[in-house]
Order: structure tokens, then C-alpha cells, then sequence
């Protein structure tokens, strides 16, 4: 499982009404999708930004974890996500064995349809990991 | 000023010798540089994923940003840089006057010799934003 690039970077907003405006002028491109994920408690915004994107969540539940990461720690990059050849329950027990805390034993359903699975950011100098997969 | 792509994104970690080898592993690519910024109070070792790169940030003084960034939030995501073709102050001026609060007025010096200028997270929503050209 080799990650080939960012796949794209959370950022948790308070409120995309305001983050959307302000990233379409910052990035000069448009949003080019809004997503409800019920299952995570966010609408997501998407850019795209060279091979990248960039990942725009509000919280639709304060009880959600997108609610409570912007309680705890205000507005801010969220996850970072990387792009792997090939996601599966074999290659997340290899992360495993090699010490890497995971919180998705096999990979789910996640935006846009792509096969994901996050790491601790415990194991990973601070930083919640998405790895996904078409 | 139009950005291109993400240049990097920067990791605040205490320990480059620890995190490394951890970043080497998962992104199956190894350290291609290791480079102190004395003026920023920090050690830095880059990665290339896709067309971007990871930078881990090292403190070398607890009173730097990196230091203090630590010692608050703890290790993880420290900012994002986006590459644009092209820095000047005149594209910085034109940033702030639509309201975007600068922390550098002029472009200047950074890693890997490249003309860098950052954006407050105040308003960024929350991300310490750095705009960097070649």
C-alpha cells in the first residue's frame, strides 16, 4: 500500500456559507461540490488545487466530530488525507503490526465514494490520517 | 497571484530523529532533506508525495514558534503553503485589502530558498496559511 499523494486536507469550518466565499477567492477556483456525510455529523465543501483538493467540513451536530474538534480547538486543519494504490484489510493489519494505532480496522464508505480508513493521530506525531482508495 | 498547488504542508513534531523514520514508513519515500531555518528557531526534514511535499518541523529553541506551538497544541499540522506563480507585495497589499490579515507584509526568505509570505489564521478560518514562488 503505497500512497502515491494528498488525496486532499480537512479543514474544520464553523460555517461554509462564510468558508466557501473565502476559499474561492484564496484558491481563485470554485467549489466544486457540497456533500452532506450524515454518518459523520458534516457537509463538506470540495476545491480542487493542482493533483489535490482541498476538504471544507461544518459540523451538522455538535455532538458530531467535526462539532466537537471546532469546540476543543476553534476553526483549523482537521485531517490529512493520502491517496494509496490499494486499501485493504491485509494492508491496514500490516500498518497495525507495525505499531500504528488504527481507528478503522477495515476500510468504509466515505466522500465522493472512495474507500477510506483513518489512523490515530496518537501514532502519527499529532496529525488524523485518512488513507483512501478509489 | 493564483495558486497552483499545494507546496507543502508543515508538521510540527518534537522529535525529527522519531519522526522520520515514522514518515519515511508510511509514506514509503525517504528524507530527501534535512535543513535548519536558524532565524525561525527550527530544524526541518522534507518528504515528496505527488507533486507536494511534507515538512517536519523540529523546534530548536522552546521560545520559537515551533516551540511554542508544541508546547500549546501539541504535535501535529503547523500550516499550509500553497505554491503561486507569482509573490510580490503588490499581491500581498491586494490580499489585505480584501481583509485578509497579513503576517508578512513582503515576501521573504525561506526553506529551500523559496520567497514565502504567511497569512494570519485569524482569517484563514483557523489555518496558518504560507504563499510561496521559486
Amino acid at each position: 500500500m503505497k500512497p502515491t499523494r494528498i488525496e486532499h486536507v480537512g479543514i474544520a469550518v464553523k460555517n461554509l456559507d462564510e468558508a466557501i466565499p473565502f476559499y474561492e477567492k484564496l484558491l481563485q477556483t470554485k467549489c466544486y461540490a457540497v456533500e452532506e456525510v450524515a454518518e459523520q455529523k458534516v457537509k463538506t465543501a470540495f476545491f480542487t488545487i493542482g493533483e489535490t483538493k482541498i476538504e471544507l467540513l461544518e459540523s451538522t451536530d455538535p455532538e458530531g466530530p467535526i462539532g466537537k474538534f471546532v469546540e476543543k480547538k476553534g476553526e483549523g486543519v482537521h485531517h490529512l488525507a493520502f491517496a494509496v494504490d490499494e486499501l485493504s484489510e491485509e494492508s491496514l493489519a500490516e500498518l497495525a503490526s507495525d505499531d500504528v494505532r488504527l481507528i478503522d480496522k477495515k476500510p468504509r464508505r466515505g466522500a465522493e465514494g472512495l474507500r477510506i480508513a483513518f489512523l490515530h493521530p496518537k501514532s502519527t506525531h499529532g496529525v488524523l490520517t485518512e488513507l483512501c482508495s478509489e
